[in-house]
């Protein structure tokens, strides 16, 4: 067994990360898209994300500074249009998910880059992916901030105003695990499929 | 194709929930102990959870409110005693974090309920799960709520000031998911195993 005080024996960012990935998994991944002043969109995947709250409808996702302390071009949308849609792609769209977290110059759109076509999302100004199974349009309550340390995070606490379901994922009462097999993400380039399942009665 | 502008078509909380679990899964799961002033613990999963910062490290899970708009005894205790440990747990101990996740009376010990061993946790005056593989020891930050209908969130930003971890588990840079077996929460009573793994290298 180990145990760290933090205070007392520091470990490094880059040690910190890598136990976190790796222990705090399967996550659910956040396909993100906004939009600059400029109308410029960006499209990138984070999956520190979950939801936050039901009541009203908030969804969380916790893009981090880089390496150099520096923003990812999602969060400097964010602060000039603050809409967002998040998606959640199944195993048939994770190749160009994949593909949307190369770190592009701000000004070249990941959309393009992917094949990916664009289709306006209701009650807000950001594009959704046109073949994505299900899009959540939301409008930014806040962003907390924790500081400007490298790997700082900077949670995106959206608020869901539209949403856009493929019939065939969601009957209006269950998602079909079936039609979306969605992912979660592992540590380093890993993903898990939800293949695997098993049920336990919660006891009353 | 289903579209939703929620102003216009509200759907209900409930509908919400299960639209939520459903397609934004596999979560990874917290296992939070809690005390009270008085010293009596308190264990639960959430699976509205996940990274939310580095550095600083910090962890983020929302309870939500109840069908009454009660808060759980998680969130009670925090607002006595502002730490909490949070466990992951693999595989192996799944049948104990099921059973911890029925409602019991505030005074009744989830620890005692399972067969769960307290042992002390670095740091912070909250006890943690002898056997559980992994434990980060938290200050809570801030706990941002949203409202007060029934499965309002309440979301708690916990500071990692300790962590236990078992050697097998981590050996200082990786984390050994045959030794964690980490499990993701699905909708339902559903859980997935972390089994079928496929990696993609990220574009450059």
């Amino acid at each position: 067994m180990s145990e760290y005080l933090l205070e007392t024996l520091p470990l490094s960012s880059g040690a910190i990360y890598r136990l976190f990935s790796g222990a705090i998994c399967p996550r659910p991944i956040a396909w993100v898209s906004t939009r600059d002043r400029d109308g410029n969109t960006n499209l990138a995947p984070f999956s520190f994300f979950n939801v936050v709250s039901v009541a009203p409808p908030v969804l969380g996702f916790s893009p981090l500074l880089n390496g150099e302390g520096q923003p990812k071009d999602t969060i400097r949308n964010l602060e000039q249009v603050s809409e967002c849609v998040i998606h959640i792609s199944g195993e048939s769209l994770v190749e160009e998910m994949n593909m949307t977290s190369a770190s592009l110059p701000a000004e070249e759109d990941e959309f393009d880059l992917a094949g990916l076509e664009k289709v306006a999302m209701p009650g807000i100004s950001v594009p959704r992916v046109a073949v994505a199974p299900v899009a959540f349009g939301c409008q930014v309550r806040e962003i907390v901030r924790f500081g400007d340390q490298p790997l700082a995070g900077n949670l995106v606490l959206a608020e869901v105003v539209s949403i856009h379901i493929d019939e065939a994922v969601w009957n209006g009462r269950h998602v079909s695990l079936e039609m979306l097999k969605p992912i979660g993400r592992m540590a380093g380039s890993d993903y898990a499929r939800t293949s695997d399942l098993f049920a336990l009665e919660r006891p009353s």
